[in-house]
């Protein structure tokens, strides 16, 4: 249950042939008209033409409906990618009788190689015909890639529902990465307002998770709001609100987590815990830096409870930070203190020896601390395997 | 030949017990009297001691011999780490009959793991013992850790000879990592101006290389002129500098290759050349970007020329940059212009199959322009191997 869990939406997925296996490639999602909708897009400097357009649309405020194809990225496709991210929105808005501008496109899939248009134009209306408010399911299925599994989640607040998917397994990095996620709510939500929720409670979340710190040219959260569980609009500073956020959050917690689980040959997950920063940004910088480290992460496929590449890893930040107080902790294990590594650690019985059962765990903690400051933060990594070489050795152009 | 191809330099590498493997591990560099040094050091927070050691009594103007122990990293090891540092040198200069403050120390192994004092201890004297004019291959081989071959140099600069050696093979990045580099000539050279000399054309050398991003808390550039040539101190702006200059950084981008052939796990060298950006600080920045890359570094391992995973990581460098205006080559084979892939590229000779030939040498050359600045630089990198993550999963605490 995902997307079509809050009310004023439907979904379907289909598949249209853009992919060669023949899974479901082609995903539509349509709120009822009125519904409010906001994004928060890639970083990185080569932007994939449906990510320009999705974000012009939204900025200016239409979309209540998205159309997300799988198999070809629409990335570095120039003019023509941009011609066909208008062409392919142009005919679902017509099937849909809705304006142009209503339809967001997201893509995902191969750079380079624009999409299949006929056979996406040809399987259209079939979509179309074909969405329902159970089409949830299919709707999270039909924007995978290399995942092995769907990214589903939901929360209630009150009378409101909220409802979730998402995609990405590689190129998931802290500045939003080959990533898409949708997020539905069923309150009346204006868009300003809907823009701020966003910000404030899904940007952090999905830029707090890596897999292999490489940030994506596509992308996207998509946010929607239906307004289709009645009442007066929800807006900042009211009960209301806040239990909309936590919701909102939970879901977008929830498929942050599902994302780092299903990383690209993860094994183990690792929650990267940094306290004592001047600011969150420093920790979280200090984070990301251990959760990126080829090191650290072929030492938790390993299962090596190896303190000195996290002090590595946590010295080559690009922060400020004294060495002298770094205190390193895997699971309940202290195996660092004072930026000193316990001589008998790596003797028999040792901090290191002791550690190693939380370092085989499924997710790996590992918590830092850096001095006396404020600033804290969490990031989510996972493990270099011999898959993840694997996979993108081998994954096709 | 290495360190003691210039003249007034001897060297020895024993075996003392340091490495479980029994391997040669302690390696001493002994310069004439009067010989001058400088270092380069590596920028990461965490500094191990015997570099803060070797630092301090650098930027004294001290230092004619080098003591290195192979094994232990004697990083993050406290108050501990610092007194073994200074008792080693300590040792190592009565023996050789010289101030404390002319040894210099360096470390590489186990960051954590404290040096093994009492087998250092007991092995220095056989080490004084064997200090040769023809000890560099032993030196050489003494500070190896994971490497699988030494790396030794030597240049000739009119009647100035230039010799070298390094080590280093993961922890390689472009902020001088776990590396360690002797350079000497037999030149007079100041030590401001051999200082000079260092930065001018050691630094970028040893910045531009990249096994795997990671910035060690060991990295060390030593370089010693013996004066043993004779002649007038060399100064800038004579031709005699000028020669010289070129021979150190022969030497440099000698070991600086070397040591990227024998980068852990890699089976093809990248070759990383960026023109057109606005300084070389964003050439540098985009090409190692590149080069760092788990997705380029698994693509070169696959030998898949797949140019929008290079556009993606172009994109991601943190660099202001045009996407619209991204050129890319592999090979002679051009696969981006102006930010678009052939969109025939995929299709049965098109260019992602003409460039996999290039993709596939021992040494892939990627080329990008980025603009018309006038900011170019190149970074060596390396693939990113299933060995890569066999031997860093498996090397031990």
């Amino acid at each position: 249950v995902s997307v079509t869990f809050a009310r004023g939406f439907s979904a379907a997925g289909v598949a249209a042939g853009l992919k060669p296996s023949g899974a479901l490639d082609l995903a539509l999602l349509v709120g009822a008209a009125g519904t409010t909708a906001t994004g928060l897009f890639t970083t990185n400097k080569v932007v994939a033409a449906p990510v320009q357009l999705a974000r012009a649309r939204l900025d200016a405020g239409h979309g209540t409906a998205v159309l997300v194809n799988s198999g070809q990225a629409n990335a570095a496709t120039g003019p023509r990618g941009a011609g066909d991210a208008l062409r392919a929105t142009d005919a679902a808005a017509a099937l849909l009788h809705r304006d142009s501008d209503d339809v967001v496109p997201c893509s995902t899939g191969v750079i380079g190689e624009p999409i299949h248009m006929p056979e996406l134009l040809a399987a259209l209306p079939g979509l179309v015909d074909s969405v329902a408010p159970d089409g949830d399911d299919d709707f999270a299925h039909a924007i995978l890639t290399t995942d092995t599994v769907s990214k589903q989640a939901t929360a209630t607040a009150g009378q409101f529902r909220v409802g979730g998917a998402a995609k990405g397994v590689g190129m998931i990095s802290p500045n939003l990465a080959t990533m898409l996620a949708f997020v539905t709510l069923d309150a009346a939500v204006a868009r300003g307002h809907l823009s701020r929720l966003a910000d404030d409670v899904l940007r952090d979340t999905f830029n707090s998770i890596s897999v292999d710190g490489c940030t994506s040219t596509n992308d996207t959260v998509v946010v929607l709001a239906s307004a289709a569980a009645g009442g007066s609009p929800v807006t900042p500073g009211t009960t209301a609100w806040d239990g909309l956020a936590t919701a909102v959050g939970a879901v977008g917690e929830s498929l942050a987590r599902q994302l780092i689980h299903d990383g690209e040959g993860a094994t183990h997950v690792l929650l990267i815990d940094v306290v004592g920063a001047a600011d969150e940004n420093d920790a979280r910088a200090v984070a990301k830096a251990v959760a990126d480290s080829p090191l650290v992460k072929t030492a938790a496929f390993g299962e090596d409870a190896n303190p000195g590449r996290i002090l590595q890893a946590a010295g080559a930040a690009g922060v400020d930070l004294d060495a002298d107080r770094l205190d390193v902790w895997i699971g309940d294990v202290q195996v660092a203190a004072g930026g000193t590594i316990d001589p008998d650690s790596f003797a028999h019985g040792g901090s290191a020896a002791r550690a190693k059962p939380a370092m085989a765990a499924p997710e790996v903690s590992i918590r830092l601390r850096v001095g006396d400051g404020p600033g804290a933060a969490r990031v989510l990594g996972c493990d270099l395997s011999y898959d993840y070489v694997k996979i993108n050795g081998e994954y096709t152009t």
